[in-house]
């Protein structure tokens, strides 16, 4: 735990910059007094693409990796080509800065609307791997454009890279309440990543024998999301799967406006990075109709990060209160981040 | 339209034999008495496997060609190891037979369960292909085993390959009063596979003037699955995406108790192959609990690619009708096969 917090901000696009304020002003007022906070914006993004081409120059790298987490608000616009904002900022903050813990955590909590008859109890957490998988980059197309076009992506799968994230997931499982880690894979088709995989998550979980383990492939996983998703607690998958898996999770345990990130490097050899799962929905963008509760979830998830454990249950405590006290009257962003705010010091 | 079949019968593993009795019961039940049916029995899966480490011999391959259109039930055992039946038989027929629709319909009929509160409509149908991308078994790992192990999988996506799925979806949703069709990838990050795939499918839309388009991310998709599934018509998407999205689907319409598909050569250079979505329950195997509806709209979507356009859709509404007049009173396997044939045939 430390006394100062050096924090990186990248509001982003969109949305983005919206919620990351009411992130900041709740941020501000969970602090201890005593605790230093110094921000530095960056400006990223679609704006900064179009005035200059570029998306994240090194020395703005350079200049993030001096701080002790980075928060970010979303990436993204219909303005710029698919995959040049993604690739070139989001995701090369992620490779570069060795963010292979992607945590992800689910709850259905009290008075959140799920499209789910019944209302399962829900509380687990994805544990997505980061850095490998479909998402490294490592495709391209020949003959583009043309009939006789063909386009690749390979999936790369180390040992390495497998064995920490897997390890991660199983100390996670182990201290939590129900112990139960659940591996999501395909083996049954890829079957050389696949098996890398299982073989890893069964050999490591020998070192974990009080944590129970169970594997299914993809698919079957997304029937249990919507059918028995109170059978997860731990969850441990690829870059691709836990990509889709989440925004499913996200969906059934109150919407995307709820669902926080962290984009983690254990070790803290790098800064980690915080985020909501949400992206930088332009079509709502300006209209103060965002709902800032996940930018806040994820300044939890940074706090916690950085050892201020009783600051971030404080902020989770406060949404849960303004959660079960939402009535349906429409609030704004700024309103939304107010309240919290005002649960978080009172 | 034919006045014989020649079909060839895949019974496979676990409850597959169970299914595919029913299916063929309905399916006598439906042929009118001047159309001649002349099945052949393949012992294919676990068994052989077990028995003289076969999966498919090129043989066998050879005479299943020899056939209007395949019904397969199930494949796949926990005591084989995992991907050796699903890549060396069933995913080798999809692609020995250049089975490049792999077409699965989904609606949530009255008298059936669904997970999702509210009951929303759901009638769309998803076009996965079926011969390409993270499907295609080009991978490998070196090192195996050892912590110093690398392990790929190559998408292989071909201007070719996704043309022609995707020419087939358009034909498709023009058919459909709706006339909508979505295209699912993640183009964002695996660029060169989602630009090919983005480019054609707006290419070949301006031939489709009448039909309207839509793009989403493989993970937003999943979240409309639950939250407004009603916006979908037709979805074309890659043969992982789809893969997962068809679980879904069948998740939020009643179960993979009652998904069906087709593994469709439009050309009929090959025996198309139908089957049901769901897998080989080795759990419930030879208790009489698998539900064969399933595998009977298989045989529906096999009478109409055949031509048999009335008697599909005479199965069709028996199987509403038995789903409509269920009062949840347990039956056996033989017992719902019994009377959809009676349905079928009264
Ligand atoms: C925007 C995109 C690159 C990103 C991803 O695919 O990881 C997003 O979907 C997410 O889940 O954080
Ligand atoms: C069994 C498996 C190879 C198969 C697939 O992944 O295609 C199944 O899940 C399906 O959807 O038909």
């Amino acid at each position: 735990m430390s006394r100062s917090i050096r924090l990186a901000v990248i509001p982003g696009d969109g949305i983005g910059p919206e919620v990351v304020a009411q992130g900041l002003k709740v941020l501000a007022a969970a602090l201890p007094s005593d605790v230093k906070l110094e921000t530095r914006e960056y400006d990223l993004g679609a704006r900064r693409w179009h005035a200059t081409g570029e998306t994240l120059p090194d020395a703005e790298l350079a200049s993030l990796k001096d701080h002790d987490a980075i928060l970010l608000g979303a990436i993204g616009d219909p303005s710029v080509p698919s995959g040049v904002l993604e690739r070139g900022l989001l995701l090369k903050l992620r490779f570069a800065f060795d963010h292979y813990v992607n945590l992800r955590p689910s709850r259905l909590l009290p008075g959140t609307a799920t499209p789910l008859a019944g209302r399962p109890e829900i509380d687990f957490v994805v544990v997505r791997e980061g850095t490998e998988g479909p998402y490294v980059g490592n495709g391209g197309s020949l003959r583009t454009g043309t009939p006789a076009e063909v386009a690749t992506e390979v999936s790369l799968n180390t040992a390495y890279g497998v064995e920490r994230v897997v390890r991660d997931a199983y100390e996670r499982a182990r201290s939590r309440p129900r112990k139960k880690l659940t591996l999501v894979h395909k083996n049954n088709v890829l079957v050389h990543a696949g098996h890398l995989w299982k073989n890893i998550f069964d050999r490591v979980g020998r070192e974990y024998p009080e944590v129970t383990t169970d594997y299914l492939h993809v698919d079957a996983a997304t029937i249990f999301f919507v059918t028995q998703p109170e059978r997860f607690d731990v969850i441990v998958t690829d870059n691709l799967f836990g990509d889709i898996l989440t925004d499913l999770a996200a969906a059934v345990t109150g919407g995307i406006g709820l669902a926080a990130s962290g984009n983690i490097n254990p070790a803290g050899a790098f800064p980690s990075m915080f985020e909501p799962v949400h992206g930088s929905a332009p079509d709502i963008a300006g209209t103060g109709k965002a709902d800032p509760t996940a930018t806040v979830l994820s300044v939890a998830l940074l706090l916690r990060h950085l050892g201020h454990e009783p600051e971030a249950a404080r902020i989770e405590a406060a949404v849960e209160a303004d959660l079960a006290a939402r009535d349906g009257s429409p609030r704004t962003t700024d309103q939304v981040g107010d309240a919290l705010a005002e649960r978080v010091t009172g």
